[in-house]
């Protein structure tokens, strides 16, 4: 099965596009931050209702992401003072530059579930 | 700056595309995958031309990350008896499924180069 010549890509438009996907994943790349973003996007939320949202996720992992969301632009923290003082986790508006990403992704994902799910019943079909 | 309301994901539908990102970054997230992707779009290489190509990446890590692309359908290792015996990768039709979620993510990774860049011109500019 090979992809079809037409698709193929010229050496400088592959480097280009490597260049670009680096780019991207030096911030969004990695096992959380997309899902921290997702979470995030039903509303505001407390440390640990995102920790619960997020499933698997350790709570110092959880921490470090969302410092690097913050330091680059897509989460603010918001500090309410008051006993207890309350701590908000928000999507900032650039963080919405990432919605035609996240909805090809998510996409993706659910066709690539239902594919294996076929292939899983495909095995066990066969005697 | 929030998202404005509209944009907010209910409970459910949060959850949903919660799971569609995982099951998606389970075969194709980590730092190499759609990198070794975009670098056979330019046609089947060897195994040293894609580490060429794939710039920072280890022979281990490379050989580790061809056979999860081969064992999840994206990617073919086709060998061609002869002296020396040579090893071809290439990618095959589903891999081509992922067209869509690479386009989004090359745009967005152009973006966001040029914001960076943008703020570091202000920065420099700021007396």
């Amino acid at each position: 099965m090979k992809p079809k010549d037409s698709q193929r890509l010229d050496s400088d438009k592959c480097i280009s596009r490597l260049s670009a996907v680096e780019d991207a994943l030096y911030v969004i790349g990695g096992k959380w931050k997309l899902r921290i973003i997702i979470a995030l996007m039903e509303g505001p939320k407390r440390f640990n209702e995102l920790q619960r949202t997020v499933k698997g996720i350790s709570a110092k992992v959880l921490s470090s992401e969302l410092k690097m969301l913050e330091i680059n632009g897509f989460v603010t923290r918001e500090v309410y003072t008051g006993s207890p003082v309350a701590v908000e986790y928000q999507l900032t508006d650039y963080s919405s530059t990432l919605h035609k990403v996240l909805d090809e992704l998510v996409k993706w994902g659910n066709m690539h579930r239902e594919k294996v799910k076929e292939q899983w019943k495909e095995k066990e079909a066969t005697p």
